[in-house]
């Protein structure tokens, strides 16, 4: 059985979690609680070097750490990941790019307004990460122009990976009223078959 | 003929130009000067969103961007990527990692400290990354324990990602004295066969 380690409030969980439910595979959920620094354990360590979650114990005991690589590795042969090598980087440009310009920005900003209160050491870094993060919603809205999905026009990781914390950006006070192909799109993923909440368990 | 859009300077531009190297890819090389705005332009836009080098232009005219995508994209079928699923996965796992938690810090102080100066208003950002930045080389330490490359025990895509900013840390003041393990590693990267160095354009 596949064991997650997880964080209900967590966007990054939640991409492995409703992957995992799309596919049918079943694993046993661990909350672990990073507010109360329970990813910090030397036990926790040992599974991740980072001290992050989510991480996957897949069924031989190897921990796999790092969301968007569990969802390529968990989609490998499936309709989630395209197999033509051209739309396969496609699919890892866009991810690369959540996690580099769209969620340091966009899922900070809701973690600190939402999650743990905003540090008074970093109200000026909260308003720069405020600003990054109305980009990346914007360049996410041009990509959309004619697209039903981000690559190749099915519904890949890539969009999974993108969802998970876009659609809860109004929680850090991100206004989506401006993107209506992005707001079409969230739909659009949040009515396929087998679609499961942030929320659920 | 590939094209790529490059920055000398650039860690992940390097990613690239060393793999084209590596495989033997003819390319030819277009130096985009950052510092004056020219990845701004309407024009550079439209092949990146992002306003960001490495940019590689297809033969077919497709641009790829996020330069560990393009890694990736280039190695497919190659021994530079794995063809095994978890391996695979692994590969993917530190440079998303590489991506999140090494290159923001790492990459970022070198960038400010070489490139183009301190901005005042990120002096306390700085010090923060410079300890985040140290955290990334004690985590490629222990991870290094008794392995020769960072994956499946070969020379990977992983390996060209991270080794791009790392050994060029000590260009933003990162000492590298404290990680043999990573100086060891470090060399056997650079003694490989068709090996090219950051500065060659």
């Amino acid at each position: 059985m596949h064991r997650l380690y997880d964080y209900l409030a967590s966007g990054n969980g939640y991409k492995v979690r409703l992957l995992l439910r799309l596919l049918r595979i079943p694993f046993e959920r661990v909350e672990v609680d990073l507010l109360r620094g329970e990813s910090r354990t030397p036990e926790f360590l040992a599974k991740n070097p980072e001290g992050r979650i989510p991480v996957l114990r897949l069924p031989d005991g190897t921990h796999l750490f790092e969301s968007n690589a569990i969802l390529c590795y968990l989609a490998e042969g499936t309709p989630y990941l395209p197999e033509e090598r051209l739309a396969r980087a496609q699919v890892l440009q866009w991810m690369f790019w959540e996690q580099y310009s769209h969620e340091p920005n966009v899922a900070t900003v809701r973690h600190w307004v939402k999650l743990v209160g905003v540090p008074e050491d970093k109200r000026a870094l909260l308003e720069q990460k405020r600003t990054l993060g109305v980009r990346a919603l914007s360049v996410m809205e041009a990509h959309l122009e004619g697209r039903q999905y981000f690559v190749a026009e099915r519904f890949t990781v890539a969009d999974i990976a993108l969802y998970a914390y876009t659609h809860v950006a109004p929680e850090g006070g991100f206004d989506l009223a401006p993107y209506p192909r992005l707001r079409a799109w969230l739909d659009r993923v949040s009515d396929r078959p087998g679609f499961t909440p942030i929320t659920q368990p």
